[in-house]
C-alpha cells in the first residue's frame, strides 16, 4: 500500500490503527460472527459502543454529568438549525453570532429563520482574514454562537470571548486538538469528519439545564432533550460512524489525550508557518495572530510557480492540498492524525521550490 | 469466521461480497493509497460514487429524469419532518395519513406540527394487525402518506391505494424487494439499513415538479430542492454509508435486479409462513392477506416452549429473531441479503420443536 500524505480538509486522515480495526470489524465484530454493519443498534455489543463513545468524550473534555453527549446525523449544517430551535425563545428570540467565515455565515442564515440575529462581529468585508475581537454580548441575547476554527480561511479563535449569555460553538474543525476549558461552553457541536471520525455522525455536547426554556414545540429529530432521554438512540444511529469515532477517540486517549496531541499539533503548525514566513514564494491569507493550528491556508506570491509546485507535491505523494474553491491557493489541514513527518515533507517540497 | 444466520430487523444482513469490498475499501480505496474514510467528498473518486449511487436507483426503479435521487442523513425519522416541510401548504395545509403501525404513527406526529392531518385509516385499535383499505383521499389534501411495510407488526401494503393527490411513502423496510410501479409515487424515502446498505444514510426519491409550492421558507437541511441543486452534496455526505449502499445496489443489479430478488423473497416468505400455518405451536400476529414478505412477526401459542425454542435457535446460529419490544414474540426479517438456506434452517428448528 503506497500510503499518501493526506492534508485533506475533511473527511480527513484518521490513525492507521483505526482504519485497520474498522476494516476488521466489517468482516467480524467482537467475535460475534457478524459484521459491524449488520448488527442491531439495540444489541448488547452496540449499546456498549454507544455508551463508551459518549463516556470517553466526557473524560477527554473533563466535563461532568451536567453535560450530555450525543451522536446525531446531518452534520454541522443540521446543528445550524437545531441550536436555535432549542435555544431561541419563541416570540422574542434574539441571538448574537460572530461571523468569521462561510460556515459561520451559514449558521447565521439558519438562525434567522427562527428569530432575530445580531452579528456582533464580522470580518466578511476583509475576506474573513481575521477574528473580530472587540464586541460585547449581554444577557439580553438567548445565546452567543461562534465557530472556533475556520477551515477555509485558516483562522482560529485563540481566546474565547467573555460574553454574558449561553455559549454555543461549532467546533467541527478543531475539536480535541487543543487543551481548552470545555466547561466554558453550553453547547459544542462538531461534524466528526476531521479530528474524531469518518463523515456520517455529528457530536453534540450539551449542558442539560439550558434546555426546555424556549416555549417552542420542537420537531422530534431536532429536539436535544428527546435525544438525551433516548440516550442517543431515538432512531437508528449511524452505527459504523459512531464505532469508528470511538476507535479514533480511544486512540487519542491511549496516546496521552488532548494534552499530548496538542504538543504535536503545535509542532506541526510551527514547522509549516515558519517555512511560509521564511520562504519569499509563499504567504498566508490571514493575520498572523489568528492563524489556525489546524488549517494553514496559503498561496504562491508568484502564480507562475504553480505548475512546478503542484508537480513536486504530487511526486512526493501529497494529497488534498488544494485550497477551498471559494479562496483558491493551498490549504494544509494538519488534523490530529496527520504525522509530523508529512508536514516535514511538505516543508521540504516548499524549500526546494526556487 | 463462524457466520450467523442473521434475521435482524435492521441494521441487517447485507451481501457477503459487500462486507468484503467495504472492508477492503477502508484499507485502500480505488488504488488511491487512501482509505475510503479519509478521502474528500469533493474528490473525483467520491463524486463518481455519488453519481453512480444516484443513477443505479433510477435504473433499478425504472424511473426517469422527472425524479431526483438523494442520499441524506437522519433516517426516516427526519423524513417524517422533511416531507411535510416540503409539501404541506403554509396556511391551509392538510395531509392524509394511513396509520398502520408505530412508524406511521411517528410520521403523523411530526406532520401535525406543520398542518392539519387526517388519519384516513387506522388499525391501531386492533394492535395494527391489518392494513386498512376502505378509504378515499381527494385532491383537497396536499399529499397522502403511508408506510409500505410495517417491520414491527409484520404487515405490508400489497395493493397501492387509488388516491387523488401526491403519494408519499416510507419504504424503509421493503424498498428494492419487489417489482412495483415506482412511478406511482411522488416521494419515496427509506433508511438504508435494511435492503440497501448500512445505517447512516437515507434514500430520498422525489419528483421534481412537486416542490416549491407551499409558500414556506424551508430551513436549508430540510429543503429537498436545495439538496437536488447541490446534487446531494449540500454538506458533507455520509461517504462510507453511500459507498456501501452503492455496493449493495450493484450486487442487486448484477444478480438480476428486483425481478430476481423478488422471486427469492417470495420463496423465503412462503417457506416460513407455510410452516407457521402448519405448525400448531406458532401463529402470526396479523391477518393473512396483509402478511409482510420481509418481516414475519409470530409467536408461540404455548409460551412454556419459549426456553426450548430459544435454545434451539441459538444452537443453530440464528441471530436477531426477538420480536420488537412493543409486541413481543418473534420476528424473522427476511431482507434481500438473507439466504433461503437461513429460512430453511429456521423452519427446521420450528419443525423439531415438539
Amino acid at each position: 500500500m503506497n500510503k499518501k500524505h493526506n492534508f485533506s480538509a475533511g473527511p480527513s486522515i484518521l490513525p492507521q490503527e483505526v482504519f485497520q480495526k474498522a476494516s476488521d470489524a466489517i468482516l467480524e465484530f467482537n467475535d460475534s460472527g457478524l459484521s459491524i454493519l449488520e448488527i442491531s443498534h439495540r444489541s448488547k455489543d452496540f449499546v456498549a459502543v454507544m455508551d463508551e463513545a459518549r463516556a470517553i468524550v466526557k473524560r477527554l473534555m473533563k466535563i461532568g454529568d451536567d453535560y450530555e453527549v450525543l451522536y446525531l446525523q446531518g452534520g454541522a449544517s443540521l446543528q445550524f438549525l437545531m441550536a436555535p430551535f432549542n435555544l431561541m425563545k419563541l416570540e422574542s428570540g434574539k441571538a448574537a453570532y460572530l461571523d468569521t467565515g462561510s460556515w459561520a455565515a451559514a449558521a447565521i442564515k439558519e438562525a434567522k429563520k427562527l428569530g432575530k440575529v445580531d452579528v456582533v462581529g464580522s470580518s466578511k468585508e476583509e475576506n474573513y482574514s481575521f477574528i473580530p475581537k472587540d464586541f460585547k454580548v449581554g444577557p439580553e441575547y438567548d445565546y452567543f454562537h461562534f465557530t472556533s476554527n475556520n477551515t477555509i480561511f485558516g483562522t482560529q479563535v485563540h481566546h474565547f470571548p467573555d460574553v454574558d449569555t449561553l455559549k454555543v460553538c461549532d467546533m467541527s474543525s478543531d475539536i480535541f486538538s487543543r487543551v481548552i476549558d470545555f466547561n466554558y461552553f453550553d453547547i459544542i457541536y462538531a461534524g466528526a469528519q476531521k479530528n474524531m471520525g469518518p463523515a456520517g455522525t455529528t457530536l453534540v455536547v450539551v449542558k442539560k439545564d439550558i434546555l426546555g426554556k424556549t416555549g417552542r414545540d420542537i420537531p422530534s429529530y431536532l429536539d436535544y432533550d428527546l435525544h438525551i432521554k433516548k440516550e442517543s438512540m431515538f432512531n437508528t444511529p449511524p452505527v459504523f460512524a459512531v464505532y469508528t469515532s470511538l476507535l479514533t477517540l480511544q486512540n487519542l486517549e491511549k496516546n496521552g489525550g488532548i494534552e499530548a496531541v496538542e504538543k504535536i499539533n503545535n509542532q506541526k503548525a510551527t514547522l509549516l508557518y515558519d517555512e511560509i514566513d521564511r520562504n519569499p514564494l509563499f504567504e498566508t491569507f490571514c493575520k498572523k495572530e489568528d492563524r489556525s493550528v489546524m488549517n494553514a491556508s496559503f498561496k504562491l506570491i508568484d502564480e507562475s510557480k504553480k505548475e512546478e509546485f503542484d508537480a513536486a507535491c504530487k511526486a512526493a505523494g501529497i494529497n488534498g492540498l488544494n485550497g477551498h474553491r471559494s479562496l483558491g491557493g493551498y490549504r494544509a489541514s494538519m488534523y490530529n492524525a496527520l504525522p509530523l513527518e508529512s508536514v516535514q515533507l511538505l516543508v521540504d517540497v516548499m524549500k526546494n521550490l526556487k
